[in-house]
């Protein structure tokens, strides 16, 4: 290894000193190229274990060991944009009193990338191969995503056994995901002037009994390989109307539904247009799988145990399922609580930085991870 | 009276014609000056009996003989904006078969201006006096009208013990109209990733049971000075959400109320805000009272046996309202079908211009006019 004197990242000082030096180099996304360059930097320097490939601002560093198996770990380098919480802060929690750093990023998720980049750096001899991937545009349209782009340019580089996505999990294992559906449910009627309303039909009036349905509508809880998925269906907008004296001959509410990773998109959109089978039209305007959570894999379920905690459902849908499109099981692990994620009052607790290294680097490098492999 | 070879009106030519000279002056509100131009042109020249006042493109025209009774009759001189309808066209009506003009005006209201125009110029002793008036800016925001400005410029010229409007009543005599309320009812909730629903409250769920009542509510019909006016409660607008991915923390339906002109405005806001009382918020945001047919009064119960019609009452509101403040009962008398009013295929059956103008002739030179005053 060389010298880190001149770079401005140095894994030497410890996660925690990590997580601040990655969280005050802007990257809203879009912006990623510095510290994807900061991580390239460190890792040609410090880490000649990993074969290095760049793509854009995607950085895929991986151990070629020769292992039985190969586990992925990802994390994205963005950020939503800055708000007047940059650079970071040390203060306690106003709640728990606990040694926090505060500012954007700390969540979501440097304090994750740290983790990992650490042991990347550190690890050259794991028990298990590792594919260490950190990417660009995770906070924007998903066609703009640096890990969708990398698999696409580069399948062979993701082969994996399983995956663990840096998402903070507040530190337990959030397994798998929700997926995700949208639709544009529209009651027709007829204009009229609304002096002579009854010369017309309400659109909006018509809508009614839909939002009457989806009030009092009790979603599933739906348990997918030992998780329970908790699913939802909600309006999430409503618009309709032409002008004060018009009877409206349109009104659309857009729906979204929350569905566990057991349905295939083709059962999610059967079950939104049979609920709105009164509907004048249903459009389905987007759909993102969920992921399974695969931890009835004894490989999967070795992360579990090393870990020590008991693994929960995660419910935003998140890159986990990229992997899973891959017929890669995944979940996340990472520092901090997803609740603050994108909060004007981000922080991160240090204990779950410190926790989130010793629980990777306690399973990367034998026990019972080395046992399986 | 002059020669009449240089003015763009030639009453002398009936009111038919004088009904496409009227029409072929383009006079979109807030370019009526050609039209009132013309309009004072001709009563200058020819209607030395009047007395004349012009207030911006407001035209006051008096006869002052000194009657027991007066009456006024107003039109307005404005369009809604023309659209490939002008200059007017005589073609037979495609249903009746009978002589129609079509274009923009034609209805709303140069048919009805040109009755009275004729009956302005003719009736040099009529048997009560007739305050004229023809005005600007009818079919834009209230605040713009002429007639309301003319009121209050010049309130005496106003005094009358009843008014007819010619506003297109097709026919028949249209008492009064509705009063009409606009309220803004707003429910409230709690944003929340649509992730985790759960731990939201969805404001457009909780507008169900208020737009569940607005589609079950059966509107009352209510008897006033002998007309039945039937009222009408709708939603005419609804927004709200916040993201794809939001539990939305607001919904506001913009709600229109028609109510009869035996309500007051403070008693037409008692009712919506009880309708909504379970509402979070309700915002009166427009208020226009109704006006009272007054037929029970002898003198407009004469013009009515003048027409020999069975008069209606007016659903939409319309500037008899403005008399109504003035404590003048007011009718709607105008040829013409008010539905086909701001139509494309705008247009006026030839009939119910004569009709118009011998009816009105009848009841100002005598009869029972006559014999009232």
């Amino acid at each position: 290894m060389t010298s880190s004197d001149s770079l401005p990242l140095d894994p030497s000082a410890g996660a925690v000193a990590l997580t601040r030096q990655l969280c005050d180099i802007p990257s809203v996304s879009g912006d990623e190229r510095a510290v994807a360059d900061a991580v390239e930097a460190v890792l040609r320097n410090q880490a000649p274990h990993l074969r290095i490939v760049r793509d854009g601002d995607t950085i895929i560093a991986r151990t070629e060991l020769g292992r039985a198996r190969r586990v992925a770990i990802a994390g994205h380098l963005d950020t939503v944009p800055v708000n007047e919480n940059l650079p970071v802060q040390d203060r306690p929690d106003p709640e728990t009193g606990a040694e926090t750093i505060w500012g954007r990023g700390t969540v979501d998720m440097k304090a994750g990338v740290a983790a990992q980049l650490l042991l990347a750096v550190e690890l050259d001899d794991p028990a298990v191969d590792v594919t260490w991937v950190w990417y660009d545009h995770e906070e924007v349209a998903s066609h703009l995503s640096g890990l969708g782009r990398a698999m696409r340019n580069h399948p062979a580089l993701f082969a994996a056994d399983f995956a663990i996505l840096g998402e903070p999990s507040n530190g337990t294992i959030e397994g798998g995901c929700n997926g995700t559906l949208r639709a544009h449910v529209t009651m027709h009627g007829k204009r009229a002037h609304s002096a002579r309303g009854w010369m017309g039909v309400n659109a909006i009036h018509r809508a009614a009994p839909l939002l009457q349905r989806l009030a009092a509508y009790e979603a599933e809880r739906i348990v997918v390989d030992g998780l329970e998925y908790r699913e939802g269906i909600n309006a999430v907008r409503i618009d309709g109307g032409v002008a004060g004296n018009v009877i409206p001959d349109r009104c659309t509410i857009e729906v979204n539904y929350r569905f566990a990773p057991s349905r295939s998109g083709e059962e999610a959109a059967d079950f939104v247009r049979e609920f709105f089978a009164d509907a004048d039209e249903v459009e389905i305007v987007d759909l993102a799988l969920g992921a399974r959570p695969g931890l009835d894999d004894p490989f999967a379920r070795g992360f579990v145990e090393a870990v020590g905690v008991q693994p929960k459902a995660k419910f935003g849908w998140t890159d986990v399922s990229r992997f899973s499109a891959l017929g890669i099981p995944a979940v996340n692990f990472g520092p901090g609580d997803p609740l603050l994620a994108h909060a004007d009052e981000e922080r991160v607790p240090v204990e779950q930085i410190e926790f989130t290294v010793s629980a990777l680097r306690s399973w990367l490098t034998g026990g019972r991870a080395a046992g399986s492999s």
